[in-house]
């Protein structure tokens, strides 16, 4: 449930939503009334749903991001200028309705066999089902032919995206916001908490909670053999939200500890000096041979598993198997490489004769 | 599927085990031969069960830690005397079957719901499961019936029973060692590649596999709000197995960073001055009133959350809610409580305007 992943990206398919806030102009569908889009929403005041959610959003991230004014190929979404403030607008005072619930769903590595019983269950109870095209395409059929309406978007907008959740379960629906991994981890589960309060809403009115996913590190790590059995430290490297030198800074603090590191959002085109940069810094402190393992689309069908040493992770930046959608595992100074399997050993040889 | 918690919770429950380890007499089922105690492997030989484990372990840790010879009422687990080593044996070649497959299964946060398909659907495949009594417990009762053997032993033990789980497999049975949480985080799924390996055998051999869980973080962020969104260490204050002035060393590295810390076994009577280190370290670096969400038991029927802050932490070591089942979440600089929750802001904030 990488936010970053959200927003850089470049593997966003292209379902189209069933909702307004699609940038199709085919999609008339008439079930959800909410659009991030000024002229959907026009269109969907004339539904006759009362349980729509309200939208006063004049500019969507969408509409930046996919088929939009900006005619470079490049999505604005990972620019930091300030130009790029998303406007999100409705206040509690706009929603007559009495609050349905907002559930924010981890949906585990990828498949629906990673999903706990608990996601499911929340999924197939929820009315209104709101996330990206790609996480979106993750959720059985069985589930979303059942749901009430599917919002989807590409890549970007993040935020409008959670905001129209919102909005959603403030009108009155029972709305799940769903991710990969975990809501907790570099995802949703904290913006959903601030638009909240910026709206004047409590948490509580909506019920808000969380159910939790298995995160990228642990599916990577279990594809990996045991890597992950001591103490653990996770990074991301998109400084789209966090300054380098912040991330710079962890790493340095880090790397000459006993923590093994699993480090998020490796790679963008970008900004691939950061992948560089985490890989100076480590070799700063760490030998060469320090095993690493990289995990590129855990449990997807795109799958890819290598096991290397840090000595050599720079020069694999610019291959495929690095990219958003990959995790990489840095050992520790115990970790080592056996029949294909990286183990971070927790210490019972120290204890135990075997 | 903490292996400290294993070691040291004294919240074993009394399920027997149908396997010859159990430490009860009565136990006569000869499903298994594999036994951790001498007595109980000399009754085993006498079955007619040809897909049984070896057993050439003379003391197993159960014999110690259980009702044992030791006549001081707490455990010896947890001591650091080399005087606990605990004793395993067989080798590759000590049996002639082929081998099965051996899967550590990550059961998540405590409930079947929490459960993933894909871990549900592993333990219905295993003929063998093993674990410790209280882990065994949150299995379903439709998948234990099923099993054609359930090896569960109380507290202590975890080498024993990680060679128990590995001896079913190179004896030709398709064996689960199943824990909460996941089995990379301070868990098994390491320890069974080493003693595999001791045993001269290969992990591919038995298939090894790694099924992913719901780490007990992610259980116990969720159940707090979204207080780990940014980067996040995992941190456990059991020095059984890790010297203090290791996990010391990593607490002053990570405090003045803007991490969010996951504190797992904060707790126990035989070690509380950890629990104190820990809070000077953290109260070194930041400040009083940094929040602090404290889970206990997430997702089981004793489950309890606090939230306070670090300034009030040091008095709680002594409270009921914390123990070796709770986890404890730090917050970063940036983290605060509202609406009963912990948030941890992503830095969407510094971008968008909501």
């Amino acid at each position: 449930m990488s936010t970053d992943n959200t927003t850089e990206t470049a593997e966003a398919s292209s379902t189209e939503s069933k909702c307004g806030a699609s940038s199709s102009d085919t999609s008339t569908e008439s079930k959800c009334g909410a659009s991030a889009s000024k002229t959907e929403a026009e269109t969907s005041t004339d539904t006759s749903s009362s349980k729509c959610g309200a939208s006063t959003t004049d500019e969507s991230s969408e509409s930046k991001c996919g088929a939009s004014s900006d005619s470079s190929s490049s999505s604005k979404c990972g620019a930091s200028s300030s130009d790029d403030e998303e406007e999100v607008g409705a206040t509690v005072d706009d929603f007559d309705a009495d609050p349905g619930r907002l559930i924010a769903v981890g949906l585990g590595p990828g498949q629906p066999e990673g999903m706990t019983t608990r996601a499911k269950k929340a999924l197939a109870d929820a009315e209104h089902i709101v996330g990206y095209t790609t996480y979106i395409d993750l959720v059985p059929d069985e589930i979303t032919d059942e749901a009430d309406d599917i919002y989807s978007t590409p890549m970007c907008g993040e935020v409008s995206r959670t905001e129209e959740a919102i909005d959603r379960a403030l009108a009155g629906n029972d709305v799940a916001i769903v991710g990969s991994g975990d809501p907790n981890v570099y995802a949703l589960a904290g913006l959903a908490l601030e638009i909240l309060e910026s709206k004047g809403e409590t948490a509580s009115a909506v019920d808000f909670e969380v159910v939790p996913g298995v995160p990228a590190a642990q599916s990577c790590g279990a594809r990996l053999g045991a890597p992950l059995v001591n103490d653990t430290v996770s990074v991301s490297l998109s400084d789209h939200l966090t300054p380098m030198e912040e991330i710079e800074s962890r790493l340095h603090a880090i790397a000459p500890e006993g923590f093994t590191v699993a480090i998020y959002n490796p790679w963008s085109r970008k900004r691939r000096e950061n992948f560089q940069r985490c890989c100076e810094i480590l070799l700063e402190h760490r030998d060469e041979d320090t095993p690493v393992g990289i995990v590129h689309g855990a449990s997807r069908d795109d799958e890819a598993t290598h096991i290397t040493d840090l000595g050599t992770l720079p020069e694999l930046g610019e291959e495929d198997i690095i990219d958003m959608t990959t995790t990489i595992i840095v050992g520790n100074e115990d970790t080592y490489v056996w029949d294909d399997r990286m183990v971070t050993p927790r210490g019972y040889e120290t204890k135990y004769d075997y």
